[in-house]
């Protein structure tokens, strides 16, 4: 495949396929419609003008849709644009499928889905493995398709499973370095902590929030979803208490959505670890598009910092 | 009765009876063992030590202990403090009894229930009318006993209950001034927001914080349980989210213990009810012990104001 | 009436009369001059661009004049714009007078005047009634036509008087459910807590802030208004101070311009009133233009909520 | 006069008079009364307590007696303490007497008032001029002999008009560098901006809150007096307004007590000098009591730092 | 010369020379290039569009370009922006030179130069005179030359030795009015504390940041270059930690990027008489170009305040 | 050896030895002096009163003096306290060493530097790799003997060179997980973050702040020490640049020491792999004194939490 959209410099002239994320229908200063597209592929997105746009373009060039599109990249207001000069949707003869547009996990799903179990299986808490399978099983096929997140990070298919299965490799070098850790205990928070999101989010293509996600959030969705689960596996005492105390707490404190702030050493680990994937999956994929020497984009999850990718750099 | 503990001023000789509260033993500095008391009635309480404490001391003044108590009524550290002329356990002789040294509601229990089965009976949404019949069936002997809070306002026997109906009483006039809400979902809301606290304190008397409410605390519990109510009822749709939307925001933002802020016309209209009546509760019950020209206590709950009484007040 | 602009969709045609807020010179890419209007009715208002504006068509459309347009209804960077057909001044055969486009109190002048004097009649301490009515007197004309506020919430013709006499409304029911608040206090604080805004703002129909305004704000202003006619009144005690106390400190806390946070009861309420009172006026508005099952739009005063209106709203 | 005791050290005999600041009755542990007595020179203050203190001895060392007194200087949870030795209140005999046991201003009143003097001579606008006159002529008393705090800084006799002059100074030396500066504003803003202490706080000598200081506070207080007094001067126009937001703005932002944070430049000014000449009086004072090599103690009023005094000071 | 573009009002035509700060190419919505220029002259800058720019027009008008040019002044979104009729290059006939369109301090080098060197005449602490002479003598020719900062205050050639001069004469009449004041720290520490900025920004005219003012920032870079110094002049004792204190300390609090705040009383002069400074600087140039009766711009570095130039101002 | 003072419950007979870590005077309330003995040994602390101390025991019992006690376990005021039978100075005889009541790290020093040349050895950056050398070359004694703080974590001896080794550990298996971490700039960052230390803190046994360290602090002394390595090694070059950085921005943000946020990969991941370790040290030393089913004391270095022990823990 070409280098992705991500590597194009101002100036340069693209000449290939892209797929529509978004397609806003406007009226020019000179009273004529046009559309701006945001087109995608699986290294970033640039937003590109259709001036004069009839009836037809507006049914040809709508989300989801594979484009072929010729076209500068151009500056405007300090963000890339896509000057284009010609599109047309994508033909079967092109040989190019949109699902190779969408970004994805670096692992496929079957390899995640072994590690999941692999580490199931090293539990020895019959109650936490029991909760924890539970949960594997019902949500299976969601929990390996599902983005980590709208934005910021991890925000693409296989995201979530992804996300965990790293956090999951991080814990268990952690159990070595400081042995007194509660492995089991830990293992299930990562696995359950971020499920909730399964219904926060509307689906994995193109994830908005639903009304439960707005109004509860996936944090509490979580932590009665634990309690259900218990009840239906008749699993009682403090396992589940601290299961669902290790859900709430995964955001560290109040201000940042989680009613108590971790309470349990497992838990304050929990918020960690997920902090440390989070941040390294962000800085990883920033610092791959920008040269050594060069500041990345700011990035508005981590306090709107740019970082320096260092010339001495292996 | 006699006048309460907290309209004793520094100089007065305390001689009547008293509950112990709790009782703390300690050296003193000739080291010799001491008791310090903790001595309350329905006004309020007073911290006394009892000097060269016996073993029989120690057996007979312990926590839900009445005692006949006289003494001088001192300042330390600018606090009130009695000091300790006679002490003794009171006797079935003398005709008092612990209860009347416990402060509870101004109104009974009775009057409170029948208050609240009228309410419930005015709801027209059958959804939100089970729910709401649902929990005061099964909480019901709590409901009317337990306190709202275990300090700050209404932690008085039945305060919860109290605080409900007074939350109601006030609620039922703003539909009348803003007829655009939806009564039911507020009465609703009212009704349950702290039901969670049945959980996460201990009991009536002497409340502490149970592991559950330490670790997760009363507003996930509720959106929990209100969850599993609904799947009990077989009541699904859009009044079961925003229900468990109303207990979850009550207290208006994430610093304050709702990761979701009120969203919902009727769930701000909540948070500011249970403000005003919470703060109604604990202005008045301070202002009674001040005369005109003078300032309350600091209120911890309230900022750490002092509040002043004016001299004109009818 | 024809259906507001606020209630118009993209894409709708509109076709009627509205009233230009302001007219703003601007020159196009093409070197050419436009005109940017804002239009409103009394449901709201929108952008409108008038390209390539004769010298002629600066004259005619400024600020306060009626015109009739038609036009579509589009999207520009998320807000609603119309795209202008056709627009002209507005005739008198026309029937339409500007006054029907311009937002005002639901109840009229007359009716807030008699609600207010019913409540200063009620008021048995003769310094806060002889005060009240001193400034009621005083004032009067600009009472009972000024709005609330520039913007946010009541910010229409006979706004203020509407919002007292709403907060008064709500502090005689408090007064039932509370019997220790000092109904007069309240009353006073009340009807006094907004006017110096008649000297903030310069004036009803597009109000801004004068120079006192800007440099002193109407809190302090109606501060030294209250000590002047106290002193014309030759009033002298606590009335006074603590009159002057509920003015300065209902905004409830220093960082919202209140160097004195509440420190009497009154004065607390009259926060937490206003605070509902100004509340609901901004939900019921904003929900009345959406739909159930939407959210409202993003309400800036309300730290930047945006509401939902439940599917099953009576 | 013998050295003040804040330079006595740990385990120095002291052997001189004091004025009690205080005496406040307690119970021993050993259920005998005892005084806490509060003792002060011009240089600082000490707490002794009174042991086995009899009725007698309550009745001779109360609030402004001056004493005789020895004792050891001790240390007791980090603060000295006087250890008494014997104690007796002052005879004539003994030729001392209070006013020299009360720190006061190192500048006499008669100088502060014509340095007053002089600078009002020196201003040229004359609303700005006879406003200040009328001020300096109404509380001239008062003026020269309140403090200008209760504590922190310049909280001694005459330490207001000291701060008014230190101040005054400073802005002359401002003008110099600054000519822009309009300095008859500057002035008459140094001059009346903490008036309003004259009535917030209840006198000279042991000064605390009135009512209308703990209700309303000095800066509204003076606020409306600036204005008052121009309506008797029958003075209008921008001078009021601006000589109102000066005093209004001078602590500098909401959260400091001004609702209006300083919008013009000379109120900006006003604000900056303000704080220089506080924050120079209380490290002044604070380093004199300590050696070359060591650090003050904590300032509370400066964000609770030590500050360090340098060996190699001149 | 001309009046600057600063003073020109919408509507009025401009017909005179200015520098080309920065020109940045486009495309216009019609798809054709434009460029858009900053422009500026002593006194401001303003921004121009020129259309449909040729690729000569490119190569014509870059950064540091003086130009001849000759539009209306109008308003584009709340800002001025000029409208070019005609443009060329500056000619060496038209007599004009590109020094005489770059701010400049009101004082030149010489005069700037002659004054630093009275005052390190003046010191008397050998070691801090010799640290200071190190650098002057090191850093001469930058240190005249470059401003204080990039934007805000002092953002002019010669910015940083005007202010280090300006705030050494406020010192020394700092020291008349408290002569406890160390004046051989305090102006050390004045002459020192910004000296990190010539490695932190790229140069004098067009200055941006370095990679190492990125990283490290200018107080880090100054104290190690004070340690440096030091240890070349094998200077030791309390004098090298205490000026790498004050430069360390003197943005006043850890947030505003000093980690250690002022311990030091010279250390609180110098954070203190920065502040005023800076504060004169950028009022005293936003009020000269507004009228009285007018508010400025708002200032983002003072809070975001618009200032107000009284009518009475002399 | 017998267990430690942190095990002992209120009411049991202490009988053992322990070092005085202080030992201040006092003057009771009878006038008598007596001595508040701080008592130590690995596990903690305890405070003890010995009434009525002779001239002789003051000078037998002071810091660092090994003591025989014999006394009960009491509480007072919410701190454990040892009332005294009998105390006296340890002997030669007794057979115990003041080091075995000295915490330290778990892992003895010459495993520290084992471990620590291992690292260094697997460095491949020669300028990075010869910096580092340099430092623990010159600082090699305290390196591996001081604490890495005053309290809360790792504040034993050796407590640095563990806490180092523990964060190079988990590096280590960071570069595994996330391959593209420069591994030599992480090593680099962790070896020198802290070195500052050894100069801010006064020594190992009773370590308290130096002038330096009070003025400046670690960070920006160690910032310069780097600066100056690398021109005693004559490297120049990014490398010195970014491992200032590393230094510099190690404590995450402005607020907390660090003027520069973390602006490359590794300096973010060394902040958080600093949290991670501290943060498990204070756990796990917490968690360790407390049972199954309690809560640990609050961590005032973790926003003050007590932390839960779960029942279920392995």
């Amino acid at each position: 495949m070409k280098k992705g959209i991500a590597y194009y410099n101002v100036g340069e002239i693209f000449d290939y396929y892209m797929l529509v994320k978004s397609a806003t229908k406007g009226v020019a200063s000179n009273g004529k419609p046009f559309l701006t597209l945001i087109l995608k592929d699986i290294t970033g997105e640039i937003e590109a003008k259709l001036w004069d746009a009839t009836q037809e373009d507006e049914e040809l060039f709508h989300s989801e849709q594979l484009v072929k599109i010729t076209g500068d990249v151009n500056q405007f207001r300090g963000r890339s644009q896509l000057k284009i000069h010609t599109i047309r949707p994508a033909q079967p003869t092109d040989g190019v499928k949109a699902s190779d547009f969408i970004e994805k996990a670096p692992v496929d799903k079957e390899e995640l889905m072994s590690r999941l179990t692999e580490i199931i299986f090293e539990m020895k808490n019959p109650n936490l493995q029991r909760i924890v399978r539970y949960f594997v099983k019902k949500y299976q096929d969601d929990l390996l398709t599902y983005p980590a997140a709208v934005k910021n990070h991890h925000e693409y298919v296989s995201g979530l499973a992804y996300h965990i299965v790293s956090m999951l490799n991080l814990a268990k070098q952690l159990k070595q370095l400081y042995p007194d850790i509660n492995a089991d205990l830990l293992y299930a928070g990562i696995i359950l902590h971020d499920l909730g999101k399964l219904k926060e989010l509307s689906g994995v293509a193109t994830p908005s929030y639903t009304l439960e996600g707005k109004l509860i959030g996936h944090i509490p969705m979580m932590v009665e979803e634990v309690g259900q689960a218990a009840r239906e596996l008749q699993i009682e005492g403090e396992e589940v208490t601290i299961l669902q105390h290790m859900v709430l707490s995964h955001h560290g404190k109040a201000e940042w959505g989680s009613p108590k702030a971790p309470l349990v050493r497992e838990a304050e680990l929990l918020h960690l670890i997920d902090l440390i994937d989070a941040k390294m999956n962000m800085l990883n994929r920033s610092l791959e598009k920008v040269k050594p020497g060069e500041f990345t984009e700011r990035l508005f999850a981590m306090e709107n910092r740019a970082f320096y990718k260092p010339v001495f750099d292996e």
